[in-house]
Formats: C-alpha cells, structure tokens, sequence
C-alpha cells in the first residue's frame, strides 16, 4: 500500500524556532527532499511577515518548488488574503487551521469558530472562481482536535461538527492535527471513525500528529488501521524538543519512513537519501537541534526497502 | 483490561551504565516503584561481579524486595549458577535469555543454542526438585528475536522453533526480546501470532522492547492487538540514550503507563506517583542521563487516570 508522507518542516518546524533559514538553503531542502522522493511539502504559511519572518519569503520558495516535476507545493493560509497570496504564487495545495478549541482559535487567530467558517466560505468563493487548472486543493485542518493545552477535552461530537462544517462550506477535505500532543492511540481510531462516518472515508484521509508524549509514531500506526494514508512529518523533528517553549514536536520523518517502509507499506522515499537532507538543514541552521532514533541508530543490518527492490 | 509493566531498570538500565548504584538507593527506587503501583520488577542479574560489578547486590536487593507486599521480584540468569543464587536468594520469577541469533550467543554467553537449551533444562531439574511454595516462575526470554546487529535479519521460523524447544525443555512460558531496536509494528504481530501458535497464547505473554529507531510504543501497540499483556521498560529510559555505544534503549516506562492509561487500559500505577520515582534515580546517579517524554511535557491538562476514578 502506498502512504503519502507530507513534509511540514518548512512550515511547522520553521515556524517555530526563531532562527531565519534563508530562502537559497529552503530551496536546497526542498529540492532535496523531492529528490530522495517525498511528493508533498508544505513549504510555508502566508501570514504577515511581522508575525512570522521565518515564512516571509513563501511566496518566492512557492514558485520555485512549482518548477520541481512531480512535488505537490502546498501552504498554510489563515484567511482569505492568505488564500489569494496562495493562489497568485500558484500554490497546489492550501490549508486553513480551524481550532476545534474555541479558546484556542480566539487566541491564536482571534477569531470564533463562525468567524473562521466564514473565511473558509469567502476562500471557497474566490477558488470556485478560478480556472480549474489553478484551483488549488483546499483542506480545513483541524487543529486541537484531540485536546487543548487551554481547554482540556476537546469533546468528539464537536470535531465531528466542525468537519461536517468545513465540507458543507465547501472544503475539499479535512485533516485533523493533534496540536498539543494529547492523542493516544485508541483516541485516533475513534475520532477517525466518527469523523470518517460523518463526512465520508474520502473527505479525511490525512493526520498530522506530534510526538511531544512520546506516542507519535504509536499514532499513526493506529491511523493506519482506520485507513489513514496521508501522515504530515517535519524533517528532523525541526520545531524543536517537544517540551520547550513553543515547540512544535512534529513526528520525525526519517522515523516515520523507516516505521512505515519496514512495515513494507510504501512511501516512495529513499531512506538513505532523506538522511543526507539533514545536512543541509544542520548547515543552515547550525544553532537548532534537531531529533530522531533512526537517522543516529542507523539503518538496520541487512534492511532493504521493499519499495526499491 | 489490566497490563502488567514490567520494570526492568535496575535491571537492564544499571547493567548498561558504567555508575553503580548504591544498594540504599537501589531499595528506595524498588520501594518507591511499587509503592506507585508497579508490581513486577526485574531487580539484578545473577553474574559474577566482576562482569557486572553493576549488579554485584542483586542477591541483597532481591531478599529486600521480597519483603514488599505484592511484588513479584525478577531476575535474570545466565546459567544454572545463577538460577541456583536465585532460588537461594528467593527470587519470584526467572528468566535465562537465549539468543535466537547463535552468533549473538556465541558473542555474549560463549555458548551455542544447543548448550543454552542444556542449561535450560538443568535449571529446570533443579526447579522441579523444590517444594511447589518456593519454585519460581520460568521464563526463557528468546533475545535478538528481531533482528541482530551481527547477523542482521533472524529468521521467523528459527525463533519458532526455540520457542517451542524451550517449552519443551520445560520452561514456563517465553518472552520476545527486540535487543537491537530493530522491530516494526508489521514485524511483531506477525512473530507474535506464529510463536503463539506453536506454542499456545499461555506461553507467550510478554515482549521486551527497545526505541532505538523510535519505534518502541509503536511495537506496544502492535503487541496489544495480538494478545500481549506484559511489557517491560525502563524507569527514565535508564540505560541511556538508545544510539550511544552499549546501551539499552529500553522504552521508558513513564511513556508506556502514560500510553496505556490514556488508551483506559489498566495498568494500577499512578503516573504522577511513578514520575516522582525519576528523582531517586537521578539523585543516586547524577551523571546519568534521563529519557521520557511525559516526565517532561507534563500530563495533559484534564488528563485522569480512569484506573483511579
């Protein structure tokens, strides 16, 4: 079975150390990473570049990622304005964070839950507006949907309204993100059965999930029991230590490579060569640490990837 | 459903370190460990001292451990010598490792399959002639069961069959040890189901599981869906950093409750009781490294043990 693993780190993981990679070091990463055969990466977010200069040059990493065969570029966009800034650079792919945790949405983007569910209907306006060769792919992800570090319990019946919400308001699919790193196993199995069961097994096939616990990759083994087959990841685990301030504590992808391709599922990466991307991040990066079991254990004796036999 | 955890750090975690542990500390973390709920733990090893000078008072912290309510006091034992300073120190359960890599064996214990299943089945003479009220449990834990850093890949039918030679030489029950990390989820319901089936769902209910690639709760999760019951693990991953020559890379036992509790599955430890364990550890051995991520993180807000309520 193919498994499509999505590369957040240039977005999530940039985003959440403050030092700047520059543009010319980005585009060396991502072109690597689409070479050792990873075919989505979320290369940025279009929000004001005062609030996240990291991700000020977005647009410019968009239109050169466009320019590599095969490599879906996708964006994280807050609202509308981010949307249009998505589709003018030529964005593949756009997703707007909706916080299943009201608290949480208020104080991160502040706005309500209805106040976003009308940006995603003025997003859905401007894309069904564009020629089909330019409409962009439009995913609500739903951010805390498994707990809030302001809240708590995120309770299901309310991730599951919110995912009918963002299709009805036309969203093309919807993803849910444990923000926070509150999911456990037998949680994802159930909130991907309800959510699947109210929307449809196609309109969620996506997780992004973290490892700030610990059970990261023990989440997305339960994800692919339920049918899961799209699992976002940040090289390196770049964002950080999953307990320092701010830190996202993405999944690492060599872990999640590894995991899934000696589990035989494919994911058409190259381990090997998705090892050697690290350097180009260490080196542009030289003050940041970055994580991972397998890139430091190695490889197994004997392993082969299946998929490249 | 109830899960026994299995401490196997002032087992495994000391004999991966170069610091000794006092014997006074050695009783606090046992003391403190099952106070918190933990009611097996694997306690030392029954070697010569000058192999593992870490373990010289296993024979000392076995008789104090004897006197907890409710404990069941392991050990390891490499041959008939050391099953004989069990019994004499009182120790409740045994278990002798045979490595399903004869190269592993040949390295470790200077002795081929065929010898370790002699030794098994002397042990075995020298159980059967104790009265019923002082005869441990017998365990033959089948080491590098999942790979092996010298011969690489093991193969599946090799520890089938001394799963069921060991049964047959008159073990209780047998126990899957993954010594080099190098298991994936695919891999351990697989070996899991076939060894069962050779030798009866009874005869295997417990894995021993590192996270040296970060597959470690991954394979937890794995081995619930099969049948498993018990997993060992090492308080604060003691036994080091996974990749660091020699060590152990045993998965940390605050992550593993953490994981099963919040699945509501049963485990009678209280997490926040066990994470105040770690400061005995680290007292006693400053130099050492601590892993975990829960300790760290913290447990998520609203989070409660249903064990507890």
């Amino acid at each position: 079975m193919k498994i499509l693993v999505s590369e957040v780190g240039p977005r999530d993981g940039l985003q959440s150390i403050t030092s700047i990679m520059p543009l010319e070091a980005k585009k060396r990463w991502v072109e690597a990473e689409a070479a050792a055969g990873v075919t989505e990466i979320e290369v940025g977010s279009f929000v004001p570049a005062k609030l996240l200069p990291q991700l000020a040059d977005t647009a410019e990493l968009v239109r050169f990622a466009r320019t590599i065969p095969g490599l879906t570029v996708a964006v994280l966009v807050p609202n509308l304005k981010g949307a249009e800034a998505a589709v003018e650079a030529g964005a593949h792919k756009i997703t707007i964070p909706l916080s299943a945790s009201e608290t949480h949405s208020l104080k991160n983007v502040r706005r309500t839950h209805a106040q976003m569910l009308d940006e995603v209907k003025s997003i859905v306006t401007l894309l069904n507006g564009l020629p089909i060769d330019r409409r962009p792919k439009f995913e609500g992800g739903l951010s805390t949907a498994f707990g809030c570090t302001l809240e708590g319990v995120v309770p299901r019946d309310r991730v599951v309204a919110l995912a009918e919400a963002l299709m009805s308001a036309g969203c093309d699919e919807v993803g849910l993100s444990d923000t926070t790193g509150y999911a456990n196993p037998a949680q994802v199995r159930d909130l991907v059965r309800q959510v699947r069961a109210a929307v449809g097994d196609h309109a969620l096939t996506g997780l992004h999930l973290h490892n700030t616990r610990g059970l990261g990759l023990a989440n997305v083994l339960a994800g692919l029991e339920v049918g899961i087959t799209t699992f976002d990841s940040s090289l390196g685990g770049l964002g950080g230590c999953p307990f320092a301030p701010g830190a996202s504590g993405n999944i690492v992808t060599e872990d999640l490579v590894f995991m899934l391709e000696a589990m035989g599922l494919h994911t058409g990466i190259d381990l090997q060569k998705l090892i050697e991307v690290r350097r180009i991040v260490r080196d542009a990066l030289p003050s940041e640490d970055l994580y991972g079991f397998t890139p430091d254990a190695g490889l197994p004796l004997g392993f082969v990837q299946e998929s490249k036999l």
